[in-house]
């Protein structure tokens, strides 16, 4: 189950990735869940939110430090077989954005 | 069902709004639906995705041409009225960071 995210004061950077999954399970949520435990041992890791409907249509939002932070993280040898697997496999579309958070406020503020 | 927006080569900007839905559905599923319908009018406005899965927990990714049309949007009557219920109902908790989007990619490029 995700939560939200506690983040410093922006600004900080968010990676959006918006996808569809593919049908069947074909051994994606394990390796998903490797990934949010490798990514969060990076350097500038922030945290990280995700939610995918019933339909298969999944956003997952991480939040960095710097923009040299999610470039390191994209180039580790294990996240990269992922993303090839990802595209080959497990995601029939996504998008990813690299955003600077400018502003933030959440319940309450 | 949400599909991967189509949105223009950045910059341009995210407003990455993750909550926690209450129980039971209290009138939400109108509501939301009259808010995409009433975003999607509103000027600068570029594209919306959002996910939520089974424990209640979701992302909605709204895309503006400029922190302006952000501000504007806020501002109408109709979406300040739904942005009360959802303190008051709909949330048990809730974080909007609005971002600037500087690259994107997507599968196959």
């Amino acid at each position: 189950m995700s939560t939200i995210a506690t983040t410093p004061e922006p600004p900080y950077y968010a990676v959006i990735f918006t996808s569809q999954r593919t049908e069947g399970e074909r051994g994606y949520a394990k390796v998903a869940e490797r990934m949010a435990e490798l990514a969060a041992q990076q350097p500038g890791y922030l945290g990280m939110e995700t939610a995918r409907g019933a339909d298969g249509f999944g956003i997952t939002v991480s939040y960095w430090s710097s923009l040299e932070a999610i470039s390191a993280w994209k180039r580790v040898g294990e996240h990269q077989a992922a993303q090839e697997a990802g595209k080959n496999t497990w995601y029939s579309d996504y998008h990813l954005r690299i955003s600077r958070v400018e502003r933030a406020y959440g319940l309450g503020t």
